[in-house]
């Protein structure tokens, strides 16, 4: 429990580090022995959440990751991985002025109210920073690695950017979605949300988006039947995404508004296997994988850190304030969400591979690390063509 | 860990039972000495859960909960409480149609691939069948009760079924929400959710829905910063519950299609306290709780047990075949839902005022527990005026 | 974590009852699919524990084992296993006397402490009685049988009563001790036992003892490396039982008076596999299982409940006051204490074969049911020739 | 769950890191914010089990600790408290010998059976050297400070040193024994240990030994009923400990020998409140303190790294072997354990502390945290006179 910095059961990630501190950094615990792993790997995705694009905030962190434990000979010994990512761009002088004068839609004021005035770090936001959420993309780096073991994938890309809708992308598309600087899955649609990127910037605001995130070759019985049910811990894992404001699974929302008749998936037989004819589930039953791709989406709310003046108070006096946030902040934080859901939906469901024995979780087979090498070098390259 | 059968933390509560065995129940650990509890009280809740009526699966069910353990001379002791409900009406002949044809839309398949063919219990859904959530509106109960040791309440409502939504109901709409048969805050919505029951009754089919369940009074300083998020801790709770299929709070999926200007609430002084000027955020910042009232959304999918056929497949042949499900069966999941959401929540927020010591974890003081027994009478006859 | 009356990760059991109540009982969540399991089995198992006999306390509890859920046709089917047995022969009345005056080395005091005088169940000794650890004894059936899926099996006996001590005895004779009265392994061994105890009970007093709990044939690779070692998990499963005073592996703290010259075992090959030469380690190195057989041992110390009469203080007055605990004791609770730790052992040796992979926690294969079903068959045979 | 790499509910202490690894670390979660804590404090703590001694390993570790996260202006968050300690003295080269021929008494058997051979870092013992015990000494830093919000102190010595007992020391003491280089709370004490290890390095082989931790003036009510108790997570806790044979409480093996006359303490009244007149139960009564002194020892093997040569076998060819660990090692690896035991029991006791509500786990009020300040001082002082 202790602090609830700490997610998975079989599959353990705990995060610390601070927007503003030394570092930040993520100790993964359950990782099986004879995983290939190198902090290239972590490097590899650590690009795609990367600030200091045109489109996102222009704090400049290399974001290089160290591996201080758990690998030997570049495979996993079984012993808990720790990759620490130093801090190197903060500039925390601009946050003085927010220290008694919370910011609007920032976890300010409820950090002030939990821990007290006295005890909070009031530079960068601190723990609620999304600079935390880098721990958690090096972390999935290695759930997406375990996940090759049985030849499962996982894409996300931007679904929607304020009122854009992105059209439905074909798996490759999604796939390679994380290399648009806009998570687009495809060039029209990166353009559309470029142009209200441009006009946020221009106007000082921002825009909230969604994420939806699709997992590809899921074994089928990922999930326990009630409370640890598959869309229950995605959920969790993609709520606790700072900016967060909803989840769906599937049909999601929609589902709430159509008939049963509507709904439901027939059931047919596929490549010999049992299967659902279309796929409104979203992948799962009774909260279970049962083989079908995994769709589930996330819903950011616009950054809050705009340069428009909002209304605030000074905790010292209780007197009303009017604070305008100028900093480094990404006009979308949806935009690098992507990446952070992506991680997410990768824990989880590497986490309820090794619980359900999909994966040993004591050590991987000769066949399997070797899946897992080939897997990984093709999907390094595979949007290069 | 186990099979995901516990959810909570200080107050960990562990359903056990199956639709058709013998009995379902609860055992509530972490609950404080010297809770006023009896049987009544958790009789008093299961009522608005119960199958029964006129919307509703025609199953019998008196729920009659047996309290086994953890009270003494009316209060509790800080040991477990264990509920007990026997199973009384059961039909399981119908089902054996289903064994080798998995139901469309529920957990036959997923449960068949997991478990083998030779280990499901397949009468009435077993474990995943909604009857499991009479567990959880019994463990609601103490939740509930604990929550107003602080004066902290929950209310929750069918903020719409299939295409009509509700109006906004005031809190006091919302409270008695659950006197209604369809869990509507007022007449005339009551009157539009009849009419799409009645159509959906006559044509076999059945409708989605979203229920809305409201906070009110909670203390600021719920939920931890990083992955136990408040945020998060409701979005797993709530989408653990069968046919769940998105959850939001506050604006929720509106937030990804408006500026941050549109969303972000003012910082404002209110009763000598600061608090959100709008509450677009759900009364969370940062997934901490500020004292706002927390609003959340969850979408259920139609139900999928629906007389108009379906296609399948006979597992042991692999040929296509059609079922219509006959059986006891609610038109709308979502209507006994409400109660089901309802509770969750409150489990969630009782859990996490142990958790910050909101609530002492080991035992009440005498005027908490005169709070508790004042509030519970008042709440219990709130709506009867 | 709730109120802390859980245990096990994989195989998880949470236990709930008191002494006086209406019925204690367990709830074992992750229980594989596919266990052959009966009431009949259980109630085998608690046979061993039982009171009334000479040498125990002359309470009459049938000890009727109900199985409320999670089997179906004979087996389990992945939900979890719910057990329930009803308290019969409870006599309350005799601890009027102790109300206000808590029982020296009872949990009397600890608990007013903790819980308060107003919420304390004061009859019977309430949670911290003996009689919850029927629920232990009935979870560890079903630990047992999940361990026969590997051959492995758990023999537990007296190694020592008061200052007499058994002597070492073979497999057989350990795996047999369970059908004595004093759980002795040889009948020599039984006759000074019963000495020491007519002693006790003429004298009005009581006596602590060993027990030692030997596993045969337990995988390699049980145990994690650092804070879950087997043999970290096994102290706390055994020092959880009411009254355990101390706990040993292998050599114990005989270890601590030797050179490591004397204490080392050699490895050699052993059936064409690395084995330890003498087994001084317990079957245990760096706390994780080699193959070799596990042994460990609790201290019990002696009963609190004598006739003889203690000193204790009125807690209404802060007066002296005097007490004699007549009621219903065991004059030795390390003898029925051999079966608790047996069960202890057992549940976490079999938590252990679920969180390695050594069994699935899933489903069993149908030779493992059967190679089960065989050994649990002759195991139930193997004393009585 | 994970790897079995954290310990702790409310206080949860991850560790990472390896013997012959970049570094060793612990992330300690559930701090509450306001706890004043520095490197300092840490690298105090460090000191009393840093080998580089006459009687200890001749490995040259500066034992430096850097505080990654979690605190700000020198007081902590809320957030978790990353600290890491660079490993520098590494030399991996003599243990190139041990990679087929697992060392007797060491784990490397036990790893080799989990990870396989090929994934196996058996430089310097790996996850399952000493050297891991760093982390555990760093977070046990935090918990000193922590219970000293409520006065409560802790004290480890080292009570037996292989034939030869140590006299009973007084608190005072107790608490300087960690100055000795031995660990001896007492001259003659200390000069009779010096003798044994002399003999012991002459002879090529070690000793094992017994530590004792003393806890003073613990609040009443820690750990919980059933399987929470305190001596249970105590006993998990210190069989955690690398080399740890057994565990006792009070009166322990001991309480086994005699008669209830012998062995329960009588219930008086002292400074107002009621107290146990002897404490042969160890400061719990039913698992829960009752304000009395925790009294717990831990037996420690002798070290398995001797000059003396030891019998194993060659991996890849099944033949026999025999090896002398020349290295670096401690004659008796119980006087460096004395310090992490000691570490182990104040992160329980704290754990328990935070579970409980004795101190908040959300943050201290200033009083405490002055509390903690005016303690500490006085506790780095109190041995110097």
């Amino acid at each position: 429990m202790g602090g609830g910095n700490s997610i998975g059961k079989a599959l353990r990630v705990t995060t610390f580090g601070e927007s503003h501190g030394k570092a930040v950094g993520a100790v993964v615990d359950g990782v099986p022995a004879g995983l290939p792993l190198s902090e290239d790997d972590v490097r590899f995705e650590l690009q795609f959440r990367r600030p200091g694009g045109r489109f996102v905030s222009s704090r400049r962190e290399p974001d290089e990751p160290e591996i201080l434990s758990g690998v030997f000979s570049g495979r996993t010994t079984g012993s808990p991985v720790a990759i620490l990512v130093r801090n190197v761009d903060v500039q925390s002088a601009p946050y003085e002025e927010f220290r008694y004068k919370p910011r609007p839609g920032h976890a300010d004021l409820s950090y002030v109210l939990k821990y007290g005035l006295d005890n909070w770090d009031y530079r960068g936001g601190g723990r609620a920073s999304a600079r935390e959420t880098v721990a958690r993309v090096a972390a999935g780096a290695i759930a997406k690695k375990l996940m090759l073991a049985r030849g499962t994938m996982v894409a996300g890309y931007l679904a929607s950017l304020g009122p854009v809708d992105s059209r439905r992308p074909s798996w490759e598309e999604a796939a390679c979605a994380k290399y648009s600087p806009l998570k687009a899955p495809d060039p029209a649609t990166e353009a559309r949300y470029a142009e209200l990127i441009k006009e946020a910037l221009q106007e000082g605001d921002s825009w909230g988006g969604v994420a939806e995130v699709i997992v590809m070759n899921p074994p089928p019985g990922l999930g326990e039947p009630v409370f640890d049910k598959l869309k229950a811990d995605l959920a969790k894992a993609l709520m606790s995404i700072p900016a967060a404001m909803g989840f769906e699974v599937g049909q999601g929302f929609a589902a709430a508004r159509v008939r049963g008749s509507e709904h439901k998936d027939n059931i047919v037989m596929r490549g010999g296997r049992p299967g659902l004819e279309t796929n409104r589930a979203g992948g799962m039953l009774g909260g279970i994988s049962v083989g079908e791709p995994i769709v589930v989406r996330v819903a950011f709310k616009p950054t809050s850190s705009i340069r428009k003046p909002s209304r605030t108070v000074d905790l010292r006096t209780g007197e009303p304030a009017e604070i305008s946030v100028l900093g480094r902040h990404d006009p979308a934080v949806a935009v690098r969400g992507v990446a952070v859901a992506e991680s997410m939906v990768a824990l989880v469901v590497a986490d309820h591979m090794l619980r359900s024995g999909a994966v040993s979780p004591v050590r991987l087979e000769p066949g399997e690390a070797g899946a897992i090498e080939e897997g990984w070098s093709r999907y390094r390259a595979m949007c290069s063509g």
